[in-house]
């Protein structure tokens, strides 16, 4: 390919450059940049959870947002051996970004290798941060009531989010995640209540799924997130 | 082997001609009429769920009774491609004998995939359908209350019912599934209840299951369902 | 799909009927039969290797041809079970065919499984056999010299010629098999002396193959036959 | 190595005499005494679960404990062909101590493998045993009520108590098992009432294990059990 | 089994002991000492090495015999951490027994891990070792030349002796060994020129055979073997 | 880690930067750069081979050397998509550095894939390169002849080199590659001929190797290679 993004029958594919990162994530910005002209809804399958900076950062020109991230982790690190684009920084580099309203966080975990400063960040940028056992307690509603509804919300999923044994298919699984239906009715809940206007489903690595249960569970949990989102608008343009 | 049927020990094995589904079919019927001539209890290990359609036919000349069917899909397709005959048509095959008074079908999700045609054959004819949530919520009990006590019930478990991480080896799997315990309870219940005329666990595939977790499954499974029958018949005796 | 066949792109797919055999293999002739209207060079990715009696059959309204076929087993069964369409019998079947000058298996090994009368059959036909060390010895040019320069010549791979180490992914391995260069040095004489008129490429199966080393070499030793096929075209058109 | 032990940085490690189990053993237990003597906290990685009757045994010089011991089976065989000091037996070794004060089992499963002798053996000993459903149902708290606060506890975990997809890396995977969090849950209680002078986690088999998944739950079990251990100690000191 | 021994159909079963190798080392060369006395020809598929130094000390009452050993190891360790039955030490010890005429090792490799004391005590025994490149290099017929015809021969054949990716399934790999059809040219000079009183074939470990290609070889191989064994000495009858 | 090296025992272990090649490499460079002043002889072990221009790159104030290069492609690239800092081009980069007198590459194969820019600019540099069967048939010693003896060489090692059933953990496997032995016979004329000066051996690559092969297959090279070269130089010294 010469041009950094190429259309192949109903999805737009951006470069990955083997190599140089930065140049990656701006392709990917600029591919979702053309999805928003297009008047289309971004769907994007990653690739490394850098990948979100970029997409998110495509939404500058369009009304503000939130952020719902489904994550073993934070993801709020600064910089990492003096990099700050890494796939450890995606929440951090999008609370940084005037047209992000906040950002809810469900499922991180195991959070003792959570530095301190990360951590304290968080708490003074407004993270919204529900732990997995939390959100599994006080149930999908709950955990989302705290934004309005009728917002403009972008999600983003990294599969780790999932228990290891439906997910065994990424590089930093954590013992203890959600079950199916657990992301099934957070996904719904989204659609039912808010404005949906991207997604991205990242962190699939094929490597580390043979049997390929981690992809069809990607590719399951997608159909349903995008079949209800459509199904939610439609009754909504009926009201 | 020259004829359709051979003795092995305590096992009756029938033979699958291959590249010659219905002549396979026809043995397995015809080995199944032999087991019950024979006054013993079928307990059939598949192979494909489309041999469901033969045992059940083979029960023709037995008194009525019910089927309880555990599933993922709910296998009541008429017919594709011009086959009526496949391994998702057996409830349906079923459905039109007239030795069988009831489907009761438990665990199917995401059906989206269910053609409105057999759906709605499947309503016509009276299957009682509960999605793998629905038993979840309510238990046992509640999802086998609308069949009588004492009724003869005919037991079609598909391995694909199971979660995949507990049941990866089958070609068909779907995220959300049974645990151990769940499917154990229902067949505790139905050898409580109701007289086990035959069972087939179906759909094991050796290729799909390199660690051998899936056979495992699926004869822990069968040994504590084989040992609940004769348990609850020599109770009843006594009683 | 409602008809038997459908273009996708560049590619012709043909209709497997599950559980249906006879109309699986009627479909693929008729599929076959329509590339060769269309003037191309049929190349079949199989599936099982009963897909060859079909699409040989398919040849009977163009000129006699040589079949020359890699294998670790002969294929020349003429029933099994009341079966004569099956995945043993595609050359017994293709001998049968009066479009069919001839057959030369290159590769069987293990030869005690085969029935004496099978193999008596194979000599009555004249079928030309060389088992696997044979070719390892005489080489690929001294192997096929019995086939005079300009025949056309229809080739049958089964992946299973292969050392199963470089092949795990089909349902037969046999142990000793051909390596990468020896069936790359045989096609390439193919190429070379005769006017290739048609190509199946057989039995890779995806579950015995989780690290896809089996179809990157079928997709590999593919690319370089018709990579030498149409050079040799080239250059003859040329002389 | 020369003698039974040797240091590695901060590892103790014991040698293993392939073929010759007794000594193993006896190295074992020497290598725990070294330990204790060293005022050390020891947190042994098996291995095969015979070694709990040599590390138990090294705290015979020390006061009184109780063992919670979580596992699928309840390791209560007296002996099998001549054999007392195998994989089955550490808890009825362990009950032959003097400075064994009570054995609590939580986890074991279809028990029906059980003989009734080594079962009525446990009874009549006074072991403490509740199912894994017990143990669901009940909760951590009460599965530990009938042991009194700041008692000396040993700990014993097999790995095969976990359940089968997020602990397949073991030779006896038994279906139904703990979750992480209902051995997490566990574990904390016991930290939290209890003074923690040992623990061992055995039967986590590599061969078994190649996604490496039991390997990162033992670990990450580990370290959130220790850290409770010396968090606990710590705010047990303050008070 | 209560008893060291049962007999299965056409197979004798001899107990391995769990945790008392020196046991079941005895149980061993007990079952062969009964196959002997039944005048059959023992065809024992292992299990560990160590298995050989009780079948060959089975053979005490029966005439003198060579073994002939395929490895890619010598086996001759006197003893380590004072084990002298262990897997690595079966030619040590047939070495001192007084029926065992010589030993023949064929295909040791990367040798450099033998400890100098054990490779001169094989070379003062008079082992005759040919490392798996000279094998290659001279053939069968030449590696054997040094026994007489008509002798008796026990045959051990360690499955690590072929080439790790056609024999995965054990402990010990060690790259560059045999191929199979250097295997299958051994074996069928032994059958045809001496007379073969008994044949072990270790090692083969499923855990790490996932795709049974390991057991395939071990099988492949065992039948061409018995099969040429009973073919010479009908021959010889004959003769 | 803060600075981009640190010391552990006997290994040096550079920081690869995520996300950073360039600083990834610079450190490398670093790396080798501390162990040249060291004076000890460099064994690198990658990584991804774009680390061999960094590692090339830190002889530049040594004396010239040779690269003798085994590999399944050239690694000639100039530049894709703007980045030439890539694993496709480590020969190109250190074909530039003038403390670089010459490059043999051996190995490669299934050349088509090699674009005619980069073959022309390998060919203009004047690098020898012998592929794969032109290696196999001349042998080892024939194809490093035309570098001179005792000259200082430099060997870069890509495992894709050797064939994928041997080495199947890397992620650009070729069939059809060098044997164990293969190598083996080239690093030992390498080792007898030159002084070697450094070795990098890169591209192993673990999720790809669950078995472990491929990593046992890089150590046992290394080991074999780490032997003969001090071997050699005792020998060379005595002389």
């Amino acid at each position: 390919m010469t041009g950094p993004i190429s259309y192949d029958h109903h999805r737009l594919v951006s470069d990955v450059i083997y190599a140089d990162t930065k140049r990656s994530l701006a392709n990917a910005e600029q591919a979702v940049r053309a999805l928003l002209d297009a008047g289309t809804l971004p769907y994007i399958l990653g690739g490394d959870h850098a990948i979100t900076m970029a997409t998110v950062a495509a939404y500058s020109e369009q009304p503000p947002m939130h952020i719902v991230h489904l994550d073993a982790h934070l993801d709020f690190i600064d910089e990492r051996n003096g990099v700050s684009w890494g796939h450890g920084s995606p929440m951090r580099r999008s609370s940084e970004m005037s047209h992000v309203k906040g950002i809810t966080t469900l499922g991180p975990r195991n959070m003792a290798a959570v530095s301190r400063k990360d951590w304290e960040a968080a708490k003074i940028y407004g993270s919204h941060v529900a732990s997995l056992r939390t959100v599994r307690i006080q149930g999908a509603e709950a955990s989302l009531r705290h934004i309005s509804d009728g917002e403009r919300v972008y999600v983003s999923i990294d599969v780790d989010a999932f228990d290891p044994p439906i997910a065994p298919g990424t590089a930093t699984i954590s013992h203890g995640g959600f079950s199916y239906y657990e992301v099934k009715d957070i996904l719904r809940v989204v659609a039912q209540r808010f404005e949906v206007v991207g997604v991205d489903f990242v962190e699939v690595s094929p490597p580390y799924d043979p049997s390929g249960i981690t992809a069809l569970l990607a590719a399951r949990t997608s159909l349903d997130f995008i079949g209800s989102i459509f199904h939610e608008r439609a009754r909504r343009r009926k009201a």
